[in-house]
């Protein structure tokens, strides 16, 4: 008798999940080409080395790489599709001018489920503004992510903006030792207010920076920004990237985005966001529906140096927040 | 410096080209729909054990499979998407009853090109109809298909309709030694009639079949049904399955398809097929736009034996071939 089930974590998806996933893609597309945004369809393995210049130590561990029979090279599936587009970015200046705006969708996978109960193929679909630095390019994406979530029935989403080098700047100057640092980061990704603040006794560096450490677990919601100007000065590094997040706000709430919130205490990472950072947050899907950012030292890697900044949509847990949604509305309906 | 190469023999499409072939993807889903087919989203690995059920020995060779690092699973990747859907069709009876009208697109990808200059990593679209056999069915693939290309401006393609045993039922009525037969379908599918007529000369079958083999390689174009049911004759399994392509040619004709060659010296073959087969061919593509036919005996292999029929389309020859046609029409207009 042949087992029928598939590589552990794998999952086939049914018709009507892969029909509101495939609705879900198209809607997407035609905003992200109403943008000017233009497809790319990229392969499914890569060098394993082009993997390795996209991806931060940490997760590279979880990349599935095997040997290929025919030619001995090491190759990768690929774990993520935005250091695909920077080495083709690099690789074709002829056909990639800057700024190029790039889009695309697929699935990725990983070795294994980043948690259990995580799926370890994740279909994305997702956009890449490259070679366009600054202020209005961060809105520009703001507000292609914004209109995305609103296109595919997700106008009650939440979107958080961040910046990669806030907090760090703040746990920088506090100056704890490298693995007080780390657990500082652990501390701040659960809103860990008491363990930040018996970390900051441990640091050497300002006391201004070592009394606003455990407030980075308290930059979001209503006057977050205020607080965090509060927060940051005395500490050039955050000053800047608060800046940055203050100026992009502006100019998506100029064009009529108002609706944005502010979460300062992220530290999330695909380790390659430089700048700000954004992530879409919708009832009923189990984790963040969309995330991105800017990451300006991630083209150089491949040679053709150069600011960019960009987002992918998770589709399922796009598609469960959808399905969610329409759920409540049939039962009150 | 950075080697931004792909692995041998892979490639990026650039937008042009990859919004092409979406938008071609799109129109076919919508064709695919419209006759009630339902979209599925299968994982990108399978167990080996798994893609080899669905494969003939020959076609293994060309899987592209690893141990993966975290289970020691021997899994690949998929090499054809067509015994995923039996796999699933026969593991979830409760989702899928019989018939199910199924579709999918998505990379399919091989150890190395099958020949040289070809993709390695083929994009598809295509259907399954299981749990139906008979006429009725062939036709309804046969009319999904030509509508298809039809949808996507393909109308001048010509679609031929084969079987998959009408040949081999003649090469072994001739009585050829194995290796002889496998000489025949290689001089067959090279339409060489002299070869066959020399092989002929070696078989210890009925006089009939034997001076039928080499005019196997003319049973295409203008009269070739007339010529197939002469030299049928004498041959069971021949006439069975020149009656299920009359059958099948006489249902699409009645729903209004005329433009249907036939070619019954096909050997073509993924190794499944066991009835009426079928392929699509445009100018400018490179090989067959699209290809399918009737297999009867794969499902059972998954444990839920039953009919099935489908088809795929290449997307990337029928991108070529529309990109061929759009570029005619530009030098004419």
């Amino acid at each position: 008798m042949l087992d029928l089930s598939l590589p552990s974590g794998l999952r086939d998806l049914l018709p009507d999940h892969s029909a509101h996933l495939a609705e879900l893609t198209a809607r997407l597309h035609q905003v992200f080409s109403s943008f000017g945004y233009r497809r790319l369809l990229l392969p499914t393995l890569e060098r394993l080395e082009v993997v390795e210049r996209g991806l931060s130590p940490g997760a590279l561990q979880g990349v599935l790489k095997f040997v290929e029979p025919g030619s001995g090279e090491v190759v990768a599936i690929r774990p993520d599709i935005t250091p695909q587009i920077a080495r083709l970015y690099a690789a074709r200046p002829d056909a990639l001018p800057a700024p190029s705006r790039l889009c695309y969708d697929g699935p990725v996978l990983r070795a294994r489920e980043a948690r259990a109960g995580r799926p370890r193929e994740v279909y994305q679909a997702g956009v890449e503004l490259l070679g366009a630095g600054g202020a209005s390019a961060d809105a520009e994406a703001l507000l292609l992510l914004w209109r995305s979530l609103e296109r595919v029935g997700l106008s009650h989403a939440v979107v958080e903006v961040g910046h990669a080098r806030f907090a760090h700047e703040v746990i920088a100057a506090a100056g704890l030792a490298p693995r007080a640092r780390a657990e500082a980061e652990g501390a701040l990704a659960r809103k860990d207010e008491a363990a930040l603040a018996r970390l900051a006794g441990r640091g050497r560096g300002s006391a201004r920076a070592r009394r606003a450490l455990p407030l980075l677990a308290t930059l979001y919601g209503e006057g977050a920004l205020d607080r965090a100007r509060a927060l940051a000065r005395g500490v050039p590094g955050a000053t800047a990237a608060l800046a940055e997040v203050v100026e992009a706000l502006r100019l998506v709430r100029r064009r009529g985005l108002q609706k944005v919130a502010v979460d300062l205490g992220e530290t999330r990472g695909l380790g390659y966001y430089t700048g700000v950072t954004f992530a879409g947050y919708a009832p009923g899907a189990g984790s963040a529906v969309a995330s991105g950012g800017r990451y300006d030292r991630l083209l150089e890697r491949f040679g053709r140096p150069g600011p960019a900044i960009g987002f992918a949509v998770d589709l399922e847990f796009a598609t469960q927040a959808l399905e969610r949604s329409a759920r409540g509305r049939a039962r009150r309906g």
